[in-house]
C-alpha cells in the first residue's frame, strides 16, 4: 500500500463567461485545466511544483496529444481524470480522461512532461524524484505522438508578437497562448462547422516576452499542420484534425 | 425573510498556471472571476442568465471601478464577496470585496450592469426582473466612476485586430480581452515595479470578431488614460492609476 494516489480526479464547472463562440470550452482553456489537474496530482504525489522548486527544477509540458469526441458544454460540470502512464529518466508520460456531466468519456489525452533546471533550462534526471510513483500503463487509448513534420508548403504565413498578458509565472509564454495563436488562423465561422477531433502539439523551444514569430500553416483536407518559427527555427509544431459538424 | 441571498461569496484557488510574470492573478483573470461570481449570485437571485434568456435578454457589464491594495498571490485561496448596491430602471449597481487567504480585504470593486435585448442589443427595463431583490447600499468604499475623458494627446497609438480566441459565447469580444489589449501597452518589466492601485473601465460599444481597433494612450505621472477606438469612435475608455513597488 502507498499513501500516493495513482489516480486523481477533479470536477470543474464551465461558466458561460469562459466559453467560446460555439458555447463550449475553448481548447486553450481545456489544456489549462489539464495542466492544473496534472499539477494537483503531482503535488499529491509529492512531486509537484513545490518539491521541484526545492531542487531548482520546474515541470514543463513537452508534448500533448488529444482525441476528442466532443467538448464540455456551457453551464455544465466536466471531470478530468489523470494518472501516470510511464516514467523515464528524462520524462514522465501522463494520461487524462475527460468526462461530461453524465459520466461519459468525451476525450482522451496523452502528454509528456520534462523537468528542467530553472536557471540552466536543461532537462533534469527525474529518477529519484519519481521513484515512489507507480505508473499505470496501458489505459490510455491515444496513440503515441509521432514526429510532427515541418511545414514545407504553407498556404498561410502570419507574423505574431507575444505581449505582456501572454507571459506566465515562469516568465515564458504560457503554453495555452501558443494554442490560441494557432487557432486564430481560422475564423469564427470555421468553428461553427468544424470540431477538433485530434490535436497534437510539440513544444520544442520556449518563447519569451516580445518575441515575434512566424506561424506557417499547411492544410490538407481536414488536417492542418502548423509550425511556429522564430528566426527561422521551429519552436512549436502542431497537427490538427477536424471533423465536419452541422452548424 | 426572503429566500434570496443578499450577499454571496465564493472562494477560488489561484493555480500557478493562471498567474502572470509577477506571480499574482492577472487583472483580466480577476475580472473574469468577478463576472463569474456575479453570475452565480444573480442565478441564486433568480435573475441570472437563464431567467434573462427566457425574456430574450442578457446581462452586460457596462462599467467597472476597482481599488486594489494588493492582488491574490500564486498558490493561495482568495475570496470574492458580492452584493447589489442599488437597482435602477435600466441598470444594477453591484459591488465586490476581494479578500486574501487570511481574510484581509485587499480590494474593492464597483460595477454597473445593464440587461440588453439579445437581438436588438438595446437596454431593457429590469424593474420587474429585480423587484424581489433587496439592495444593500452604502457598503462599498469605492467612489462612483466619473466620466472618463477622451484621449486628446496620446503618447502611444497602436492597432489591434481581434481574433477567434477573443470571442465569447455571445459572439462578441470577451470583456476581459479589452483589458488584456490595454495592459499589453506596457512591457513585462513595467509591472515588476508598478502595481495597479485603481482601474476604471467603461464599455461603450461592443467589439466584434475581426474588428481592427486603435488603442490610444495618454500617460500623466502614475496615471494612464486609454481609449479603444473603432473607425474613430470610442468603444471603450479606461483609466489606470499605478503605484510604484519594489521589484
Amino acid at each position: 500500500m502507498t499513501d500516493f494516489p495513482n489516480f486523481f480526479s477533479k470536477t470543474f464547472f464551465l461558466n458561460a463567461s469562459e466559453c467560446n463562440a460555439q458555447q463550449i470550452i475553448p481548447l486553450p482553456q481545456l489544456v489549462q485545466r489539464l495542466i492544473d489537474t496534472a499539477t494537483l496530482h503531482s503535488s499529491a504525489l509529492k512531486a509537484g511544483p513545490k518539491e521541484l522548486k526545492e531542487m531548482g527544477l520546474t515541470w514543463v509540458l513537452s508534448r500533448l496529444t488529444m482525441e476528442m469526441d466532443s467538448f464540455p458544454v456551457m453551464d455544465t460540470d466536466f471531470t478530468i481524470e489523470t494518472w501516470v502512464e510511464s516514467i523515464n529518466r528524462h520524462f514522465t508520460e501522463r494520461a487524462f480522461r475527460i468526462k461530461d456531466n453524465i459520466g461519459n468519456t468525451i476525450g482522451n489525452v496523452r502528454t509528456i512532461w520534462i523537468a528542467i533546471d530553472i536557471i540552466e533550462r536543461r532537462s533534469a534526471d527525474i529518477t529519484a524524484l519519481m521513484s515512489h510513483v507507480t505508473p499505470t500503463p496501458g489505459v490510455c487509448p491515444v496513440q503515441r505522438q509521432s514526429k510532427i513534420q515541418a511545414v514545407t508548403n504553407p498556404d498561410l504565413i502570419r507574423r505574431h508578437r507575444f505581449s505582456y498578458c501572454d507571459i506566465d509565472f515562469n516568465r515564458h509564454v504560457n503554453s495555452t497562448r501558443y494554442i490560441e495563436t494557432i487557432l486564430n488562423d481560422r475564423d469564427v465561422e470555421f468553428f461553427d462547422t468544424h470540431s477538433i477531433s485530434r490535436f497534437e502539439i510539440a513544444y520544442l523551444n520556449e518563447i519569451h516576452y516580445d518575441d515575434t514569430v512566424e506561424i506557417a500553416r499547411h492544410s490538407d483536407g481536414d488536417t492542418s499542420t502548423v509550425e511556429i518559427l522564430r528566426d527561422g527555427t521551429a519552436v512549436t509544431r502542431c497537427r490538427i484534425e477536424y471533423r465536419s459538424i452541422n452548424a
